[in-house]
């Protein structure tokens, strides 16, 4: 578990929200591992190395913890840093502004001249009183992108987009999908963790052909269980191509067994993250921590 | 020079168009060479290894030839293929019909297997009557992707797409972009090649904000002579963060002399090459080669 968010400037600390991106190709996943490149890793030691104006308490927070291969363009994180009480000059060199806060244009010039090219942070923000990247994050979105020519997919979007060489019905996984929208309990989609819940609101659904070789699923949820997404794609795929009736994935939803069928982790990206009204960010991350932690085991939301 | 196309069904031979993409990142440019990867290379290799029904002769022929890291998503090629004349059962494994032409369907999948992943060959047919993929061609069409975000280029992007961390005016560049085009002498836009016209019909140059930070120029010629694109695209880019006034690229232009500000390769892709009409093509493909083939030298278009 991680601890409850710090309050705001309790203990000298300063929280900040980071939105980035990712190719996730070349790495093992979001979190830390000691001797795989991560995107935690990597965006860690580039705060270590490069403070944002003041020093740095890793871990950071995330909101959606992604899988090995797979991408973000709307990821977002916290990380608080120590507010900053030397004298003007070492502020200037630090680039904190009056307050000790660090300068956040600076920080993420800094930040992405420290990352690699695979990693870019969009923006650094003094976060709202009472953010938690995790637990105040109300909606996850994501997409999930397939090629469905017979020659496979286009070079340049090979790493972001699955190849499916069979013909797929948009029409008949939507007609699928459909049965899926709503609160369920997705265990039949989701890679088991003991005592965590698999309940979860799924709220949108939906396939869109964008090019004639070129499909994208939008999917989005208060939050999703480990490998959640892929296997609604697998069942999907299937239901697609015509080897499944339009009612399997209801079916399986319904029996609740473990679905076999688990999509590549290359076609899928985190796309947004929504979060509620800053009054509401408290309240919102004190819901969320009681709903999800029944158990002792981490059950920070995954896709 | 190459020779001249081999006229269709003579002496055996039957003539295919390809049309394929690649990811330019990983390749030293179209042309084949005896120790560096190229997109040339690995074509031809795969024709040998995996021959569409029957017999292929390289070199294959290209319209428009790319320089390292250059990508294209609507490539041509022709090649000629040896007619295959044995019986029924040896047609059947070479996958040739009963004209001993290479089943086309069954020539892409075998191609596809033998090429990797950042070369796709989106078709294959039957070439009509005077068909030359090189001197054929009436018309090519280049993009060219920016991002102008401070923080850099979406991870997902940045093989083909330049980092130009300053905001650009599409307005200022598009009324720079008018005074270029038109019947010209590019000199001042092309790399030089002894005895070489750099006379070239310019059809078309307009840039296009597609997204907040991204942009899109698009440009269209008979053909391009040597790095053309990359020239033109670099002077656009001073005039659109404000470096250089509006009028700066039609000065050069005017003066011929050589720009030294050429765009790098990895944000061009070749996307479109336009043909004539079937009935045209052969005398087409005559006038190309007795414009342009004023001299010894080789003169295939280039970017």
């Amino acid at each position: 578990m991680n601890e409850p968010a710090v309050p705001f400037g309790d203990g000298g600390l300063v929280r900040l929200r980071l939105d980035l991106g990712y190719d996730g190709t070349d790495f093992y996943g979001w979190a830390r591992q000691p001797t795989l490149r991560t995107v935690q890793g990597v965006l860690e030691d580039a705060l270590t190395k490069q403070p944002p104006g003041a020093s740095v308490q890793p871990p950071v927070v995330v909101a959606g913890r992604t899988d090995t291969g797979v991408h973000a363009t709307g990821q977002v994180v916290h990380v608080d840093v120590t507010r900053f009480a030397g004298g003007t000059r070492d502020r200037r060199r630090l680039a904190v502004d009056a307050d000790g806060v660090p300068d956040v244009g600076q920080a993420r010039y800094r930040l992405n001249r420290a990352l690699p090219a695979d990693v870019r942070v969009f923006d650094v923000r003094r976060a709202p009183a009472g953010f938690d990247a995790r637990f105040s994050a109300a909606e996850r979105h994501y997409e999930y992108r397939v090629s469905d020519a017979a020659w496979g997919v286009s070079p340049l979007r090979r790493r972001d987009t699955l190849t499916w060489p069979r013909e797929l019905s948009v029409d008949a996984m939507n007609e699928a999908a459909i049965h899926l929208v709503g609160l369920h309990d997705f265990a039949a989609f989701c890679k088991r963790r003991e005592g965590a819940t698999t309940i979860r609101e799924l709220r949108h659904l939906r396939w869109e052909r964008v090019d004639e070789h070129e499909l994208v699923l939008h999917v989005s949820a208060d939050a999703f269980c480990h490998s959640m997404v892929r296997s609604l794609v697998g069942a999907l795929l299937y239901v697609g191509d015509g080897r499944r009736g339009i009612d399997w994935p209801a079916e399986l939803l319904a029996l609740g067994d473990r679905s076999s069928v688990v999509a590549p982790a290359h076609g899928l990206t985190l796309v947004h993250v929504e979060y509620p009204p800053d009054e509401q960010l408290a309240t919102r991350a004190e819901t969320t921590r009681n709903v999800r932690s029944t158990g002792p085991v981490d059950q920070r939301p995954r896709k």
